[in-house]
């Protein structure tokens, strides 16, 4: 028996924080399985994350996504494709009341927020609220983000792609690093600034294990810039031609970061702090104590954005993280976060399982003590087994005219 | 009826300047014809260019390269599998004899060197030497370089895949700088020392006209900070988020570069001036004059080193221009470079000829007035007309364990 339209609901879908390469992929998950469901009258893709919501910036994703090849382009297209923000709700009630006005006026039934644990604080306050008022609106989360930070969840969508971005390009940077006959340091920095699961990633790139990158420095330890002076020195004692990658995030005992070592961190006209890279710091130190050529390279937002080299297990899985996140809506769980269970390294098999959203909001994980070595300087075989299955696979983007095809931002359609 | 050993000569190759993603297909190139030819005994890698050669850190190509399979995989690596130098050949009678008695210790009947400029001066000086001594050695030159400044030919091996990976990354920056809700400037900054060729490249990113990259700047115009600064105020007026792309080596009217713009150029202990970069020097302006958050972008060598997007068009044409070299000193030609002439642009056509290498030496190539927007600021329809056929086709490293498999530069390999 067919509901009537009367009876479907809406599901809003936002997205939040930091982009990944494949976060709309866990977006066409969501219109995968609404689209099959008869509780579903329109997906609504709100602009902005929480704020567009509040807004009442809705968009039409059936519309906009009619066909399979619409939403395999969109499955390819790297970062949030509705917006995103940085905005955490406010413990206020009258916001709170807001939105599930909205949610009534629009005729919500589900509502899901993909994004990190931020966006789960979200999820778990919206769906506490909703308890309260007796609202039946189920509230979902969905993870996602490059830093690998999530409880709960053995990895985050996001986090394969970025790290098989990562581990590619330190192969080529290795390669080019090493052809002139002289001593290079060559220091490379990668996004985290309290995880290191994506600095790890590089070290993935070696062919065995003497290979460069000689040094991975996480910013799960303190950093100390005189043991790193001496490693420094004796990978290019031993190597001639030295790589190294660290965390944006690495910082010394008494907790000052690199990015803010020995210079004055400058105040712009509007008071806004400007940091350059931690690299270029430690840069600036070895320039002064060894006479050798220093090359520095930040990843900066391409290792986040990449989606033409994007991780096929990754692709897969956040599609499936969407899909399984609007089946818990559709039956009627709320204030949950799907996420990855995994089953076994080798092979990789994994399983999605759905879990209680205040477990993941507001929670860090950091990188093992014991996944990194006794030096302090290189992660060991608990990490390339625990990366190597995440990088699995080419999920490669249709190409026109040599480029990869990829979707426009919404707001930035033309009407 | 067969040639006997005796008769055989060696080849020698060597490569030169900075490496590329497909600098290494035309030394797969050249070992393809050479492999058929019943003129040549051995091919011989030069270690670090002119300066291996001046040492004799030769190394047996064909031993190394002896399966259909291995050659691919050489074809697929980017930067300088021999190894490279930045060293200009002075006009010294003593190391030219130095060189052609090492040729003739190695019963050498072929040089072929891989370069841009300075690598056919090379090219023509040792030609000219050969010339006055009556040396029967062939001299060749094969084009590379990602700044496409070579005089003579269309394009150079190597800028194809440059400006693929340029504007691939460009468009994966455009969708990842517009998802936040606030005025934002990102500023990306493409090699590109006197030729602005890979910066216009970016522009090959745009959707349609209107998208961004908004502003384009090369270092061919002069560089006008005001003008910059209207620019840019309009781009965010106009789009809310602006991109723009910058050469790194654009300058003011009176000659200074950008990256040593406003602040004092910082000198290591060694007398090494640090640079840093041009987009660091606007970003920094820029922040005294709008509030509005910016980021900076530096490809650096990952631009050169990306063989994982590398054209296909490029790397079949950089493995041509290595067997036509090779052809041509078997033809007994010397002093000659080989290079690309367009036929036609749509469908692209392009065939190989033979030129003399001091036509080639030391000149530069920068971007035609015309090709540039009347206000300085964009490139126009004639760039784009030159530039689409260059990045055509995907050239598919092989992935092995989720990451490309690359050769490992020949210092570097296990003995």
């Amino acid at each position: 028996m067919k509901r009537g339209k009367e009876m479907k609901k809406n599901v809003i879908v936002a997205q939040s924080g930091g982009p990944t390469a494949v976060i709309n992929a866990t977006l066409a998950g969501i219109l995968n399985i609404a689209r099959k469901s008869n509780k579903v009258d329109k997906v609504l893709g709100g602009e902005h994350g929480i704020e567009g919501i509040l807004k009442e910036n809705f968009f039409d994703l059936f519309a906009k996504f009619d066909t399979p090849e619409k939403i395999n382009l969109l499955k390819h297209t790297p970062a949030a494709f509705l917006g995103s923000c940085r905005y955490k709700l406010p413990n206020d009630d009258e916001v709170f009341a807001k939105i599930f006005d909205i949610f009534k006026k629009n005729n919500v039934g589900y509502f899901i927020y993909i994004g990190g644990n931020d966006s789960m604080d979200t999820v778990d306050k919206l769906s506490k609220y909703a308890k309260k008022i007796k609202s039946d609106v189920c509230i979902i989360g969905c993870p996602k983000t490059i830093d690998n930070d999530l409880a709960i969840t053995d990895h985050t969508p996001g986090f394969g792609s970025a790290a098989k971005y990562v581990a590619t390009s330190m192969r080529e940077i290795i390669l080019d690093s090493c052809v002139y006959d002289k001593p290079t340091l060559t220091i490379v920095e990668v996004m985290g600034r309290n995880a290191g699961w994506l600095t790890a990633a590089t070290a993935l790139a070696r062919w065995n294990k003497k290979d460069a990158p000689h040094l991975i420095y996480l910013p799960e330890l303190p950093f100390d810039v005189d043991k790193f002076l001496v490693d420094v020195k004796n990978a290019i004692d031993k190597h001639r031609n030295a790589v190294v990658a660290i965390s944006e995030g690495i910082k010394t005992a008494d907790g000052k970061y690199l990015c803010e070592f020995e210079k004055e961190v400058k105040v712009d006209a509007f008071g806004h702090k400007q940091m350059s890279g931690a690299a270029a710091s430690l840069a600036d130190i070895v320039s002064q104590r060894m006479d050798v050529k220093i090359r520095t390279i930040e990843f900066s937002l391409l290792q986040r954005a990449a989606a033409h080299i994007a991780s096929k297990t990754d692709v897969r899985e956040s599609r499936e993280l969407g899909e399984a996140g609007m089946k818990a809506g559709l039956d009627g769980q709320t204030g949950v976060m799907v996420y990855i269970k995994r089953v076994s390294n080798s092979p990789y098999e994994a399983k999605i399982e759905v879990t209680d959203v205040s477990k993941v909001a507001n929670a860090e994980v950091k990188v093992p003590r014991d996944w990194i070595n006794k030096e302090g300087n290189d992660v060991n075989k608990k990490m390339i087994e625990y990366l190597l299955p995440l990088i699995q696979g080419e999920s490669v983007p249709v190409y026109e005219n040599g480029l990869p095809v990829y979707q426009k931002r919404i707001g930035l359609i033309e009407k």
